[in-house]
């Protein structure tokens, strides 16, 4: 129980499980709030945390706006260990609070972790402008036709912990700010910048443009993934699990092969970009001693 | 449909999706033959592929009996395309064949691929003996208190993909025999040979008096990941995600570190077996040129 006086003002008490201030987060039993435009939903302690932690960046200078949070929902019994988070809030962003019955009837049982935000992306405007933003010496994710949520979340969450600076993501890649793909991202969805959109062959034209070298991922790669030796700007282009690359795409790059056993097995796509990766940003110096 | 003559007269026609003798892949619906001891269900043609493979193989000598299949079951409309699978099926293994309708009402809608096989597990009879069988150089992966069907899948998935040669679980590992981990592994589970069972110190401990070398990898692992000799016999010990490996044996052991960003991100478990066996097997000449 919240005690009168123990909890700043800001709290609102939810009693209806259909009132329309949560109108948002129970919408997400039934869709994911997928297709909604660049509203997410953000879920449990440690997503809410890189999510503040982003827009506490942005606040002191240290990044773009990226995202607001724009309400957050919290079981009762979870809100007197929250008190770091909340003061972290903007002072416009209400803060609800529900106990368990009208939680669980509102956005489904076991379906929330007693911490919900209702977040807003602001995509940067353009391609150009979000790869003149990164650093001199750059390591760029880029994921052609990933369909799959557990793999787009497990590609960021590799990309967050090995220190890429973005991702980019064409227009036949899913959403990564679905609530799963966030979820097995552990909160890089959030962490870690990117851009959406265009077709992979104008996205590639961009990145070269843009001083960057791309190189695809493929088992069928012309070089060794061990011998690779990256440039300074540094693309790693993924394909999508079964098709993979477009042949006439990887025609036209520099391709990489995982070293493998002879046969026919093939590695998870989320896998590749964290091998792959971690050779990279080792070979250029950017982890390990 | 199946013409009369245009298919082996060993197929079974099932028209009632109560009929007893399918009974085994009814139930899976509700509990994934999870805990039904040695059985298990394999689904779609790449996975049976695998587990024919793997009877081939003992049927050529090549490998020990690992498995048996006792029953199949097939989408009509698919069975055209499995001549060469049931061709390899041992003659007293009944080959059923249904509609979609009785498929779809006996199994559950969207629960298959319309391609079912019943195996059975033929464990091997001791760790000790499990390691005899094994190659003077050898690759193991022990994985310990694995709890995630996806991160089981995952490992097995990735110790196909870099030649292991086997994958030891300790008794808190769930079942990599459960219909998830298979197909999340891609019939590597069935592939790759493993052994089930004991406490994670009682087999580090058979495994060091069969000449293997045990390191176990940790975010606060002592050595690099990038810098690490495998030996002529090695073991790769995985813990649980979270947790991680108890603090006991991390204590008593060589242990590895993959390098990162700098941070409290982590990896996923199957991620993580992906890069460690990756640089472990090129190390010790297993794959690459």
């Amino acid at each position: 129980m919240v005690t009168a006086g123990s909890w700043p003002d800001r709290t609102i008490r939810i009693t209806d499980p259909a009132d329309p201030r949560i109108a948002e987060f129970t919408a997400m039993r039934d869709r994911d709030l997928a297709g909604r435009g660049d509203r997410f939903i953000a879920e449990g302690r440690v997503v809410l945390q890189a999510l503040t932690d982003v827009l506490d960046d942005a606040g002191s200078g240290r990044g773009e706006a990226r995202f607001v949070i724009e309400k957050v929902l919290f079981l009762e019994n979870r809100i007197e260990g929250l008190g770091d988070l909340i003061d972290r809030l903007d002072a416009d962003c209400p803060v609800y609070v529900a106990g368990r019955e009208v939680l669980d009837a509102a956005v489904g049982f076991a379906m929330h972790r007693g911490i919900l935000a209702l977040g807003r992306h602001l995509p940067p405007p353009s391609l150009g402008g979000f790869l003149e933003g990164l650093p001199d010496q750059a390591l760029v994710v880029v994921a052609c036709g990933i369909a799959n949520h557990d793999n787009v979340g497990g590609i960021f969450r590799n990309a967050g912990v090995f220190g890429a600076d973005a991702v980019v993501l064409d227009q036949s890649c899913c959403d990564p700010l679905y609530r799963k793909a966030i979820r097995v991202s552990v909160g890089a969805a959030l962490r870690v910048p990117f851009c959406r959109g265009g077709s992979i062959l104008a996205l590639v034209g961009e990145l070269v443009s843009h001083g960057f070298e791309v190189v695809g991922l493929s088992p069928r790669g012309a070089e060794e993934l061990s011998r690779f030796q990256p440039g300074r700007r540094q693309v790693l282009l993924l394909g999508t699990e079964g098709e993979g690359l477009p042949e006439e795409l990887l025609n036209a790059l520099a391709t990489l092969r995982i070293e493998q056993a002879p046969g026919l097995d093939s590695l998870n796509v989320a896998t590749t970009s964290g091998i792959a990766l971690w050779h990279i940003a080792k070979t250029m110096g950017r982890i390990g001693r």
